[in-house]
This record gives structure tokens, sequence and C-alpha cells, in this order.
């Protein structure tokens, strides 16, 4: 099946292999914005005129045209959108077209056109998460009381609010929001004119194009920049670890939606059946959306060695920067988008997480706190007390939150009688008052916190 | 730009991000094969009746040819390619067609439709693989006398020949192969019969559709086949191997065809120019072909980390394993090929080979050597007289290869005359004739171990 | 804090940067029993005498002895593990010690000792494998009909029993044991003799010393030799595969033992407490080995990206492939020995996992097949009714499996009264019969194939 | 070799396993300093009284001398740094030691140590990398007129000089220190007071303790912040792409010390011999640093997969985060201290640089530019004209540089013959005087950024 290459053949695979039109049109609109900012500032600096301006800004907006409505003709060629895109406007304006190379050179195009790029799709990751912050924070608000036991280890340790759960992940989300802005405002660098490693001769004014192109600045030397792939690392690293929160909420919603937990159910549109089980409904959503990380993982760790080893200025190596960051991207807003969806989309057991919360003898801690307070224990010695309680409350098969004061006194003699209202669940729930705490009050104000963040920001 | 899906739009986004049939169509033709074997083995069975398997048989050929001839209609509503074909044919064939997923699951189906595929493909890699030994032995046997400067750390080192370089080569892709090999051996195992997970009580025969489909045995736990991904995750691992191998030579090219080196010329058809210098020939393709280990190595890494921490059985985290396999095998096999026809196009400039093999003192171990023969010195003290040989060549701006035994006696008076046979350069590299030693003679033995294991194999 | 290295500091500072001796001393006995084998093959051919190799024998015994003891002073001077040795021989015995690197190199050394400890430590892994394969065997053995929901989705899907479960991890520790073994059977070749890089002008007998050491052949070509790491990689792969088959058998026995689940409790001595809830009994051992994935994927990774676009032979880099496989290889046999003794300190809960088949409709499918053979219906038909079924149990609170004969018929009036048989849970399983399925019998079968297996390994 | 565990030798291995105070007391000055101000807050809120909080500071105090000097006694019963310091105080001080954990959680204390370590640590690599950045300017403020071809695809290109591409690495570092900053800015939020993950009854102070410690803030949910390892991670991705940039600049460090460029000469004590070939000079040290990529992107990847599908709140999975962050942190410490020292001690060839400007034709995108304004020709007409001279200098066996007005004649009748001055490589080299260009005055205006930012920040 596998045979050798001949000359007949080899040809256009090369061809096909060797050229990234096939990926990189996806730039088009970046590279056709860059080229006009371009063409505009060689006008203004008097290096084309103001006619051989107009009729290239005329035909690239044209070729625009063109691509968005699906009649340009893409052929390898070309090799790359940029080769593509000039070759067209030659066909087209003629002579004219063959000044807009002047100046530049296809490296700081394909440095321009992908930082561009990179820059507004973490813009949009940004927005799609505090979209879904938002989902977050409007369910949170209607579940500050809906006592759920928290867990470590997946085991039962306190009692805690399903707001309070919920909160944890919009501020994981939150801490994403600050990773792209912050990596937006340190890579808003123009790369455009830094020509193909050295800079050029030509009368250029960078800044002029870089603030044409809504940059805050130029970047400071041209071999550095040509070969630059930074921005890029950092948006993968981004996802990553976006992708790697949202596959914690979805293992905790795969696990809440199993019959053993029983605390979310999942609308049927998001849950799917088996080919030969009648009965199934599976959390196919969620699942797909953890397992994403391991793609966003791989194109992380690909670029990353792509990049090691390489002497500067531009290699070809570097062309293998962007599928790996369209498919992280393309994830990233998908994910996005369909987990918002989802989280609109269960429906809450509040009576399955409440009577969860008496498995586990979640009131000890508030128990040794309160012997720690009532009888001037060291929290060390109030815990071995209560660790006897605990004892005595499984063997008996009841929860420490049911014991009856006598119980309590079986263990512990001296037990005051005020212990009764550190049993209470709800009460152990609201009285972890402290910032950050789980309790209902201490939640509203992070609520609060939360929706003033999103509406300044 | 971005907003909140609506009930108006989210449908058909979590549809497309649902279904794999986009991508796991590439499995058409391993499924209609596994269907049609496992309708033949329910017929034999007696579980479907003659007339019925052969409908069965001839629809599934009928969708088979619609989809190699393009007028096979995929929906997104199918999800996947086991439901399309399945649709299609209970279109074609009515009632019938229902009967074939009897004793079946789609996730069997899936465990072999993918298996089939991964292990069809290793194949190919295997054979692409041993067309690429065949052409570096090709290569190989015309060079076994063109002196090069063996190296370690970039520094020249011993001297050794273009052919012994190449069956260094030769040596990591038959490994390449060798672990290929060994893993179809292993996992050539039917997994079709275990049905969703837990096997099935239509009296079916597994070993007579495992049979049909070219299978040595049959898997042994229902549970594990139709959850275990070891055998994409091995090939996964041979194609990240074997480009690491590949990006080695592929490195090797780019420093031989630099200005610096100039041992080798790449054809104009593998190079590339630049868009601004119109004097570059750049090695454009042995740099893409160095970069593939980044992606390969996150496809391998993104598998791993899907299956990370997955209870039994299917989970659908594990649809998400498809596309970067799909992704490393098509990077293996346009590698290969376009690697062998590179290879085939490469000039070798073997004055340059030889006379930088007159740089870096490359007749010092032998004269060592020499010393511990003739003078029966322990080596390491000979390495201590040579030491200052190499210094006295050194400031004299000359090669210990073209000293005068006057000048080897300046530094060691009691140097005997058959030294200076020990300073020749191609004596050096002809005198290393241990096995899989550099000498030509030993190199030829290798070609021909290397031919008959073509042969054999 | 930090400040800029002085000529006074850097020294040692680089010494310790460059040198491998703080780790590579793992190497030791390796080193020993190649350079007494390579000594003994010089003797026998004669380029050293009987004396010299006696002494050197008796030497390297001597410091093998110190090492162990503790006695033996490792000094960074020493650079690597090699050196340490050979200069302490010398120490001892003199100028024989200087004759032992006669026709060998460093490269070749590190090449022989890494290749011969990652030979060794697969088997080691290979056994502990085994072990544990045995360990589930028998724990197996005593639950072939202890009834559990089979679970795809982490939803309930058909009844099967706990044996079964647990072969399905037998399965994949065999394929772990298959992998270590066709591993070390390719890799088990010697590499001493190479030399630098391309071979030695001495007349060694590589076969003799490759045979001395129990290696099966030598390698074909030195330059691929002295640099090849590809064994090092294979042993990493398998510990990772491995390592994520451990991680999957853990997120298990994490959920089983919540409160939720309860379906197996760890004894205390493999649980631990929490510093404030006395009530906690956390899975502490199950995370952790469930964590292992991360560290040992990393090295996998850390080796390939050291090895990418390495030129020919040996380079520093390569130091950097020990570290990581040391890590890995300790991970991976503390591990599977924790784990062992993990799975012998559970206490399984049948009542809790049979009381969980009744939830979930486990016998729908059964009922399908049941209308497929009873009705002659296509299998898509018999769903359609069936999935009506599950709709009427839903509405009435009851599982399937629980029904009346009147109930089904209010769903499907011509249900004949043998479908009843196929309600029971039981009954269900055992239907289960083909090959590989979960049926008691079936599962004897596989755990006396696995029996057969470990014996004959 | 390999045997079952028995019931004698598993609690060992198993407390071995289980514990990480093995290398968790590298935070022991966190853990110390974090327990102090806990304890300082603790008083000031009147849940300690004075006494009790100068014994503990007193105590703790004393701990940290005992650990210092070497004194301090590790045992694995204390599983942890925290126990061991919160037993040892007990030992000390007595009752009032066991005070010290009210209000806390081992949670919030991993969580509060561990963040302190790495913000100090991300702290110290900035200065590092400032102090290179130093280096680097003051190497390269030496060298803005030393010519150099400038490379892409590692073929010359156009004429640069030394000073330029010196400064594309400090761009690059300085882009990392900018990381580093930034990371830390964001991360500079207090977790303590957040107890198991709930928060706490006790009426804390959460500001006070966090000011005391010098954090800007408090965490907004506790939950979240138990689990939180992203400041972790984003220092784990700081030094990958750091090292990164090592890698690029190291590998050219190795190929300019081989004989083929010959353009650095690394001094003896930075470069390594063998063992065999005693007139090798191996740049052992860059080619280490240039591997370092693997393990801290092995580190990177290890701590993305741990955390993946971890459940709130905290998980023992998480212990396995602390190993791969202090591996890449002493790592990047010492890279960085080493390719500091390193630089220094090259020496610069400036001859053979200048020499290998005059291969390769280096002036022709000039000629081209020259074209352009002369005969007001498109940059595309250019380009092929220029390529026709390329041609006709390559035929010739000369270099573009090297051409008279006759020569160029022949391939343009009607060149200008001011053409000649754009041949000159050195007024090639100056031309380029566009912003970020290699033009010797643009180089000094980057040299006098950096140390405006250097003296800034």
């Amino acid at each position: 099946m596998a045979k050798l290459i001949t000359d007949d053949n080899h040809s256009e695979l090369l061809k096909k292999f060797n050229a990234s039109l096939l990926f990189d049109k996806e730039l088009y609109a970046q590279d056709i914005k860059g080229s006009i900012a371009h063409a505009n500032m060689l006008c203004s600096q008097n290096i084309i005129n103001d006619d051989e301006y107009s009729q290239i800004k005329k035909g690239l907006l044209q070729i625009k045209n063109e691509i968005e409505k699906g009649v340009f003709n893409f052929t390898l060629e070309d090799e790359d959108i940029h080769m593509a895109i000039e070759s067209r406007l030659i066909d087209i304006i003629g002579d004219s077209g063959k000044k807009l190379h002047t100046a530049r050179s296809r490296n700081d195009q394909v440095a321009l056109d992908f930082r561009m790029y990179c820059l507004e799709k973490q813009d949009e990751i940004s927005l799609l998460l505090k979209d879904l912050i938002g989902s977050l924070l409007e369910i949170s608000s209607k579940h500050t009381d809906t006592l759920l036991p928290g867990m470590t280890h997946l085991q039962h340790a306190q009692p805690i609010n399903f707001s309070f759960h919920l909160l944890a992940y919009a501020s994981m989300f939150k801490r994403d929001v600050d990773r792209c802005v912050s990596s937006n405002k340190r890579n808003n660098i123009s790369p455009i004119g830094c020509a193909a490693l050295a800079g050029t001769g030509y009368e250029i004014d960078r800044e002029k194009t870089a603030k044409e192109l809504g940059f805050d600045s130029i970047s400071i030397n041209c071999l550095d920049t040509v070969s630059d792939r930074d921005f890029a690392l950092e948006l993968l690293f981004n996802i990553s670890t976006m992708a790697m929160h949202i596959s914690r909420l979805c293992e905790e919603l795969v696990n809440w939606s199993s019959y053993e937990f029983g605390f979310i159910k999942i609308s049927d549109e998001f849950s799917t059946g088996s080919s030969i089980m009648p009965q199934k409904r599976n959390p196919d959503i969620p699942e797909l959306l953890r397992a994403k990380t391991g793609r966003v993982n791989g194109n992380l760790l690909g670029l990353l060695t792509v990049m090691k080893s390489l002497p500067l200025a531009y290699n070809k190596d570097t062309q293998e920067d962007k599928e790996g960051v369209f498919d992280s991207v393309k994830t990233a807003l998908s994910s996005l988008e369909i987990l918002n969806a989802l989280m609109n989309n269960i429906t809450i057991n509040k009576d399955k997480m409440k009577e969860a919360t008496k498995i586990g003898h979640l009131s000890s801690t508030d128990l040794a706190d309160f012997l720690v307070n009532s009888d001037n224990l060291a929290f060390r010695d109030a815990y071995h007390i209560i660790k006897k309680v605990v004892q005595y409350a499984e063997d008996k098969n009841i929860d420490v939150s049911q014991m009856s004061l006598e119980q309590l006194r079986e263990v512990y003699p001296d037990m005051k009688k005020e212990a009764l209202e550190y049993l209470s669940l709800e009460a152990s729930m609201n009285r972890r008052v402290s910032k950050g705490g789980t309790a209902t009050k201490e939640c509203e104000e992070q609520i609060k916190y939360f929706k003033n963040w999103l509406k300044d920001s």
C-alpha cells in the first residue's frame, strides 16, 4: 500500500506538506487589516502615493469580501494566506499591488497576523468566561442556604451551601479572566515593521501602523520580534488552566448526577442515551468537557516543544504554531458556551443535598470548637474528645448531629447543654462567618463582590 | 461578540459539540467491514437468517460505495459514523437492517473500528519506515569511504564515513519498525462481542468474527475491552519516538546545508526562498519535519491525560481519543514519505566533508592507542601525552594529522616512527573494525545486515 | 538575595551543575559489573594480562563493598560514577587500574550502565505487577457472584459481579507486563564496545562481553548506540500507561469508599484523618496513587523533549535522561507495592453493592433481548418498547426489576409471562455467558486463564 | 527480588509513601513565619492570650534555629512539616502549643506555605533574570558594530551586529521578568484563615494576618482557596517559557563554538574534555542548560495532569504539587546563575563573524531596495532582478557584496552607479534604522531602553 515516492507524485505531496494555506487562511481578516494599515503608513511616509494606497485598500477590501462570500479561489501554489492575498491583489489592481510588500516581510506579517488573532480570541474567551461567571452567580444567588456536604477527599467534611460551592468556581474563572487580561496587556505590542529580521532602511513609521491597529506600543528588537511566540504560549497556558478548572466542575457534575449522589439532574437535551440500554441517561456533555484538558495540554506542550532550541531568527518550525493554537481557541470558545448552557440546564435536588449532610458527623468540628471555648481546652485536646464522640455515634449507627445531650455526656460527662446548638447542620454552616466562609451572609457578600467586579471590568 | 447561549441557538452548538461524526467518519471502512463480519456470525449462529445476512451485506457494500463516491449524506443528527451507517442501512433494506445491532453495542463497535484502524495504520507506517531504510541503505552503500568528522557535542571527534552516519539512522528506524510490529502483535485481539460492557446473552461466536476480521484471538474481559485504549497509546508513543529520530536527522540536514558546514545541498524543489531576500535557499522541509515532534508528543500526552482516572467502563471522555491519533498517523505517514523523497534529493559534498576531518586533531585517539601498544602504556597515561601533542599542534596552528615525526618527538622524544601511520585520517577510520565500528568493511557488513533484515521482514 | 556570580563562587556552582555523580551513583552496581566483564574480555583477548585482570576485578569488588557499606568517598571532582570508581580503582591497585579504560569510552559505559539498570528495573516492575494480579485474582475468586452495578458514564448500566470488575484491571495489568517483557526482549542488546562513537581499533570481542553480561546480542551501529535512549523512553512509556491504569482503579476506590457509594471500606491503616475534623477517614493512599500519573507523564515527556533534535552522537543533553527515569522507576515500584497492600486492606460491602443494582432498571437490556427472541422483533424496535417500560417504572417510582407482569402488559400488552425471568438481576448477570462476559462461570474461566498465565510466565 | 508486602513490612513503606515530610521540610521557614502571624492575630483577637502568643513565638523561633543548625529531629511519624513543627512546639512549650492550631487547618497551612514559597522564589528568579540581562547589555554595548550574519533558517540572511543579536535575548528575558512580576502581583493574596474548606466560626481577622505576611489582600472563597494551585502552575509555566528562551541561546552557543562556525570560544572552565579524545573541548554547559527544558516542561505538565478532574476541595493528590515545583525552581535558579557566568566566559571572534558576512550575498535585499527607489520599481519586480544578480554571482563564485558595477550591469544594464554603495555590508547593517532595527545607533537606543528599565524596575 505504501510505496516509494516517485518524481511524478512527490511534488504534490511536498506542496501540501510545505504549505500553510489550508489552516492559516483563518487569519485572512487580520492579514488584510494589517496590510491596509501598512499601506496607509507607506502612503503617509510618501513611500507610495495616495492613488496607490487607495487602490490597494479597495483591492484588499474586495478580497475580504470574496473570502467571506466563499468565492475566493484558494490554491496551494500560493503557499500561505499572505501570498494568496497578495497575488490576488496584483490580479485585481495590477502593478500598484506589487508595492504593498515594500518595507515589510512575510516574517513580520506572520508575526502580526498571528498576534492579532491571539489577542482577539483571548478577549472573546474573557467575555465568555464572564458570561459563565454571570450564570454561576445567578444560580448561586438562589442557593445561599441550600445545605450541601462540603467535601475533602470526596468524604463529607463540613456542612456548606450550594452557593458557596459554585462561588469557588466563580473564583477560578475570575482568575482565568485576570490571566487573559494580563496577557493581552503585556502582549499588545506591534511587531509590524521588523521586516525579515533586522528592520528596514525605508523611512517607515512603526508607531503609526501600531496605533492604527490598536496596539499600545511597538516591539523593541526586530530579531526577537519575528521569532517571538510567547504570546501564543501564554494563550495556550491560560486555556489549559481554564480547561483544568472546567474539568473539575464537570467531574463534580458527573458525580452529582450519578444515582449514588443524586444531587442534580441534567436535562434531557444535555444527556444522551445508550444504543442498547433504553434506561440510560448519560452525562456525555460534562464528560466531553472534562476530557478537553487532554488536547489543550497537548497543544501547549506541542508549542513549547517546537520552540525548544530554535536558533534566531525565523525558522520554518514556527509554522507549526498555528494549528494547535486554533484548536485550543476553538475548544475554549465552544467549551465555555456549552458549559454555560449546561449550567442553566441542571435541576438541583435540594432535598438530596440536605439529606446527605446528615451523614458523616459534619458537626464534629463545631463541637470541638465549642469545647475549646466552653471548657477552655486546647483545640488538639478537644479534637480527641470529639473523636470519641464520633466513635460512639458510629457504634450506635447515628449521626453526631442527631445525638442527645445524654448521649454526648456518656462520652464526655462535662458536656454543657449549649453543645446541642452546635449540632445543628444549618447553624454550623452559618457559623462560618469568617471572610470567604460559607455562612449565608458571607456568600451574599461574595456574590456582591463578583457582581461588582463583573460590572466594573 | 460573545453572547450568552439562548434556547434558540444552543441546540445546534450542542449537537456539534457532542457528535463525533465529523471526524470518526474516517472509520467508515472499518465499521462496514466489522458489521459484515458481525452479521455473518449472527447468521451462522442462526440469530439472523441467510436472507437477512445477504441483504445486510449488500446494503453495507452499497453504503461503502456511496461514501467512497462522495454521495453519502452525512448529517449531524446521526451523531457518529456507526449510527450514520446503520440508519442508512435501514433506509435501504428496511427492517432487516434493524437486526444488525443484535448482540452488539456501539461501545464495542467503537472499540473494534478504532483498533482496526490503528493496526492498519501502524502497518502502513512500518512499510514506509522500511522504504526509508531502503533509501538510506542505497545512499549509504555509495559512501562507505566518504570521510566525515564524527562528532560528539557538535565538536569533531573521530574520522568516520558518511555511510556509517546514515546507518545510525537506519538503526533507529529499524527499532521503530520493531516497535510497530511488536505493538500490532500484542494488540491484534478482537474486541467485538463485548457488547456494552458485560458480554451478551445471545449465543454469539466471538472467535468466528475475530477470525474473519484477521485477529489472532479475542479479548479476555469485556469490561476492560470496551474502555481499553492501550493500543492507541502505543501507536502514539511509537510515532513520537519515530518523530524524535526524524527530528535528529533533520537537525543534521539543517546544520549540514548551512554555509558553515556546507556538507550537503538540498535540491531546489525541497528548499524555499524568501519574500524579500532573493538569495535565500531555506531548508524548510527538514525544519518542518523536525517541528512535527511537537504535535505528536502533544497527541500522546493528550490521550494519556484523557484516560487518567476514568472509572470503568466506557465514558464519553474516550471520544477524545480519535482526533489526536488521526493527526499523529497522518503526520507520521506524510513525514516518512517526505523524508524519503528528501533524502533522495540532497547532493553530498564529499570534498567539504573530507576537508572538515582535517580540523580538530581527529587522529588523537589513534595516536594514544598507538602509544598504549608501542610503549605498553596505560591508556590514561598515553592520553596525557597526546593531550600535549594536541597543545603543540594548536600552538603551531596545524592539525595533528599533519604533524611530522620531528614535531611529534618534540613533545614525546620516544615516539616511534610507525606513529605516522596513525596520523592518517582514512587509516584511522578504517582501523575501527570492531563490530559496529566505522571501518569501511564493517559498514559494508552493517549494510548487508539491514538488507537481509529488510528482505526477511 | 540573588547575586551575580563572582569568580570566587561560580566554580563550585559549576561543578555541581555539570556533575552527574549525585544521581548516577545509583548505577554503581551496573558500572562495576560492566567493568569486570570488560576487563575479562580484555584479558581473554590478551589486551591486558591475567594478573592485571585479577587485580582489576578484586579492586572493583572492593569498591562495590565500600559503596554498599557506605564508606566510599564520593567527591564532585570525579564528576560521575564512572570516574569515581575508576579513580578509586587506581588508588587501590595502581597502574593496572589505568588499563581498565582501554578500548572503551565513558559514552559506552553510560550507555551500558543505564541500559542494564532499565532492563533490571523493568523486570522488577513485571514481577510486582504479577504479584498485584495475583492479589486481584485471589479477591476476585471470592466474588464471582457478588452483584454490582456495571457502569458506563458513572451511570448504572447492567448487573455484573465484583469479580468481573476486578478482572478488568487484571487484564490491564497483564498488558502492562506484556509490554515490559516485550521491551526488555527488544532492548536486551549490548552497547559495550562502541567506544566514543565509532568503535575501536583494539581487537575486542563484543559478543563475549555481551554474553557475560546476559545480553542476547550486540548493537549494530556504534554511532547510534552511544546516543540511543529508546530503551529508556519505552520504560517511561510503559510506566505511564501502567500509572494510568492504576489511576483508574484508584479513582474507583475513592468513589467506592465515599458515603454515597459505600461499596468498600479502606482499613484504618490505609486511611488518614483530618487535623480539624475528628470524624474524617480519607482515602489518601488511592488519591496519592492516582496523582502519580502527573510525575510519570512529566518524566516521559521530559525525555522526549530532551532528545528532540540532538545531532549525533553523544551530547551532554543526554545526561538529563537519568533523574526522570529513576523517579519513574521508584514511583512505579512503590506504587505497585502499596496498591497491592491496599487491595488486601479493603472490606467489601456486598449488601451495598447488591442494593445498588436495584437502581437504574438494569434488567432493561435483558427485557429487550427477550422481546427480540420471543416476538421476533428487531432489536431497534424492542429497544423502543422497553424505553416506554422504563418510563412507566420511573413514573411509578419503582425499578424495572421489580415490575409485575400486569405492569409490563400495561405498556406492552403482548408481553409473555416468561418475561419475568428476565427481570432478575442475578439471572441477568448470569445470562451474559459470551466469552469475556460477566456470568459467574465465565468469570471463573477468566480467573483460570490468568492463573495459568501467571504460572507459565 | 520483588515480593508481596507482608503485614510486617508494609507499614514502613506506607508511612514513607504517604508522608510529605521528606520534601516539604523545604517549607519550614514559610510555615514558621505563617504560624507566628497566625498566633499574633489570635492574640489580638483575644482567642489566645499574650503569654500564650509569646511562648508560641519563642518556641517557633527556637525550632527555626534548630532546623537551620541541622539539629532538628525529623521523623516520618510527623508526616509533614506542619505536624513536625507543631509537635515539636508542644514538646517545648507544652499546652500552649496546642492552641496554635485554633481556627486554622492543615489545608490552609499548606496553601499558605506553598504560596509564600512560590512568590519568594519567583522574585528570586526575576532578580537573576535582571542580572543576566545586565550581563547581556554589558557585552552588547561592546559589539554594536561587530558584524555578524543575521540568519533565518540557519542560512545567512542580512548583515546584523552581535549587539543586536544579544539584545533579542535581552528582550526575551525581559518578558520573562514581566511575566514573573505579573504573576506575583496577581497571586499575592492570602489564603490563611480558610480553615479546612469553609472558613471558621472563630472571630479571626484575615486581613491582619495577610498584612503581617506581606500580602496585598485576602482570598474571596475558602473552598476555592484550599485547592487552588494556579499560582504554582503560573510559576511552572513562566519557568518553562524562560527555559525555552535559554535553550535557544544555548543552541546558538553550541553552534557558534563548533569548528564550522568558530564565532566564539567558551573558556576552559566552562568546557569539558573527553575520556578518550584528548583534543576535545565540549560545550557541556550550554548543552545541559538547553536540555533543562525537558524536566521543567515535564513538571508543568505533571501538575496540570494532577489537578485535572479533582473534585472540591482538598484532595491528597495535591500533595504531588511540590516536588515538581521545587525541581523547576532549583533548575531555574541554577540555570540563570550558570548562564550568566557562562556569558561572561566566552571569547568573541569578531574576525570570524565578519568573514562569515561575506558569504551568502547579504546585500541582496539592499540592492533590491535601491532599485525600488532609483528606478521606481515595485519591490516584487526589483526582487526578480536581484535574483538574477545572485545567480550571476554564484556562477562566478563570488559574493554579491564583491561585485563591480560592470558585473552588475551585465545582469541589469540600467544599474546606476550609486548601487555600489548598497553592496557594503557595514552600510547595509547601518541602513536598518527603523525602530528595533540593527543599525548601530538603533542598537544603542535599545541598550539605553533596557538599562532604563533595569534601573526603574
